[in-house]
């Protein structure tokens, strides 16, 4: 299945998010991550302003959210879902760590069924009995000394680790965006580019053949740890050239 | 050296923030993922009371920040850095993707290098002088058709694979939370449950052992997916215990 196919069968439900403003700011976070489908349930303020105005871009996930009155009636037709806990329970499914449950849920999104990943109020969480009405939990392991991220944050380090188990860990780049911009310089050409270096060197005095010191194997490590590229070794050849040039 | 160590050793830089509000989401972002040296390139508006707000409990990160006014000045003492940029550029190094670049950074601070991690201007991200500053350019692979990442969100991101990268995949968790309650079941266990059941269900007359049909095998297939723990076969063996003498 195609990965964006697969990130459509990924729903996000907010419970009883306090805040406008975190809905539209969540809402730009599923986006950025290629996410769409939104599930609010009881939202104090919905729709508000300062959600579109934080959404920034991604107001068509607020447009077309699904606002519920109850965890059952967002999750009712989902196979799987997992809560997102930052807190110890004494009942409840064990954590698993984000990248785990990305996984998980990828897992089931990819062989064709309906997921959710579920996030709870601002300030308190999720409530046990909201856990409990999930498959598994999930937990970002944040710092134990100070664990309390953002609500969109929190969405955002999730959508992003479903990204990367969409995509397998490679995901598409912007156009234009090309990671190598020029093949590396294969053996031929780094010799040859260190063969007229030591020309340019002799030549100039700097390095006398009868005491070459330890100069050439220095540059050599330098230039090696530097992984040259064809164009590097082009652009470090015509200054070469051009030395040569103008001292005649 | 001591995770703790490690992260200690990474700075974020950001450079020419305009929204106060952002550098303190930024800050509670990075506290949350155990990093705290915030340098802040020129920033618009700061101190500020929107910072405070938004830091939210990760005020002692604002305090503490240093304050300069070009990043020449902000990189001065750090051996590597990394640009974050989300655009195509001419120039400047290839890009690594977070969580090639967070590796990079935590092996260089695991060798002992005071290292940093740029980031750039919410709407205009990093120029390319800036970018060509740094030793190397990391980017969140985001959606290629909507790449708009909050300046906070970002940071939070990187912080999280910086934090992974630190504790090698399995950072600590908060005191009781405990990702598996209880040992899994061995196969004695599981097999004494089984069983236990089978017997219950010949006695009260669901399961004819004449004509077992696959009843029993499928329970056995259902159990087994669940992985059953050793204190659910205990409850599950109660139950059952406890319908044979109600039965008496």
């Amino acid at each position: 299945m195609n990965p964006t196919d697969v990130l459509d069968r990924i729903s996000i439900v907010l419970s009883r998010t306090s805040h406008p403003g975190n809905i539209g700011s969540a809402a730009r976070a599923m986006k950025t991550m290629g996410l769409s489908r939104l599930v609010l349930v009881s939202p104090k303020c919905f729709p508000d302003p300062e959600a579109d105005t934080l959404a920034s871009g991604a107001s068509d996930i607020l447009v077309s959210a699904r606002v519920v009155d109850s965890l059952d009636a967002a999750l009712a037709d989902f196979v799987f879902s997992l809560a997102v806990s930052a807190r110890s329970r004494d009942l409840g499914p064990p954590p698993m760590l984000a990248r785990e449950g990305a996984g998980a849920l990828l897992q089931e999104a990819a062989a064709g069924k309906e997921v959710a990943l579920v996030f709870g109020h601002e300030t308190s969480g999720l409530s046990n009995d909201e856990v409990q009405r999930c498959h598994g939990a999930v937990m970002i392991a944040a710092d134990p000394g100070f664990s309390s991220l953002n609500l969109a944050a929190a969405v955002q380090v999730l959508c992003y680790e479903l990204r990367l188990a969409a995509y397998a860990g490679a995901p598409p780049l912007p156009a234009g965006i090309t990671p190598f911009v020029s093949p590396p310089a294969t053996h031929r050409e780094q010799e040859g580019f260190y063969r007229h270096l030591e020309q340019v060197m002799v030549a100039s005095g700097f390095l006398d053949p009868a005491q070459p010191k330890r100069l050439l194997p220095k540059l050599r490590r330098m230039f090696g740890r530097a992984r040259l590229e064809r164009d590097e070794v082009n652009i470090l050849r015509g200054v070469l050239t051009a030395v040569e040039a103008w001292r005649k």
